[in-house]
């Protein structure tokens, strides 16, 4: 496909369950954008990934997990988002470095100012250019999640995942010329629907 | 064995083939110390070296490197050094956080006050009580290093590890209480004896 002339990084971000991934795949075929994710969007990636969310990390110290995260980012800044934008492509991404911000800053509760300055530096300073928040009720959140098996951050208790929820709402009123919120709660189409929206008026389509 | 009234942290650094393991093991048994080693101190740490020194991570970006080492310390002075001092024993470590600002700072170029600021944060800011180094001649090194299947870090050029080595002695110099330099040169008991009397005298015993 021919290189667009402004390519954005665009990540959505949210709760498990919320949809984020559908939603990702879905905007990415309408943008003919490369479609990635964090944490594991690259091979050594996928490597971090497994020791985070391995039920058997269960020590896992807190500073430890934010350093493994940022790890995961910085690799794939470098190896995936910024080749990408240099070749004139878009980029969707299933979470993002506002999501270290959101789990390891607010959820685990560590310097929020600290755990920023060092994805910071992770990323080369390269933030999304459009964040979109998929927000989904608690009650249906929990439908969604039903059944599964779940890892060890889905294993953490309803504190630690309204704190990140929080995190994420702050994050998106202190930018809202970065972030915008969309209403998960409706189906697959209907959401992706509100996605296209925003994400075509952002990027002046 | 009963604890002791003020336990040390100590660190053997130097470059690889220097015989840091053999004397840390010799030290640590001398000391009745808890024997341990950066990276891979920890069941986590070891699924983080891997990656670090698999050849097949040889896209690895320099950020991400020095993110996997610092949490590889975070894990390792959470889970070992820290409880270890609190139970009055000695610690004594095949390398330490000093490795990830030769390696990570001065071998990749890498900004070392970020990369120091990064591993204060990552460590607690518990930085060993003692480092001694190992200087071992090149022509030395490199027989001790003959037949050897190199890592991804072994297999670097001169000019990395000369980055390293340079990384070491500058830092030995600017902190002299902290760091001795031995001359590793001679037997395995030579060098003992030259470490285990550096050690007591540090020590007080």
């Amino acid at each position: 496909m021919p290189p667009v002339s402004h390519p954005s990084y665009i990540a959505l971000e949210g709760a498990e369950g919320c949809g984020k991934s559908t939603q990702a795949a879905a905007l990415a075929s309408e943008l003919d954008a490369v479609l990635t994710r964090e944490t594991g969007g690259t091979k050594i990636g996928l490597r971090i990934r497994e020791i985070l969310h391995d039920v058997a990390s269960s020590g896992l110290s807190p500073t430890s997990e934010a350093l493994l995260t940022a790890a995961d980012r910085a690799q794939h800044i470098a190896e995936v988002v910024v080749p990408a934008l240099a070749a004139g492509r878009h980029v969707v991404s299933d979470r993002s470095v506002y999501s270290a911000l959101a789990y390891q800053g607010y959820g685990r509760l560590l310097d929020i100012d600290e755990v920023r300055r060092i994805n910071d530096w992770a990323i080369g300073s390269r933030w999304p250019d459009l964040v979109v928040l998929i927000e989904v009720d608690a009650a249906e959140l929990a439908l969604r999640m039903e059944g599964r098996e779940l890892d060890r951050f889905e294993q953490e208790d309803g504190a630690f995942h309204d704190r990140v929820l929080d995190g994420f709402r702050l994050m998106a009123a202190a930018e809202p010329e970065r972030w915008v919120v969309i209403n998960g709660n409706g189906t697959v189409d209907d959401v992706h629907e509100a996605v296209r929206e925003t994400v075509r008026q952002h990027l002046g389509l």
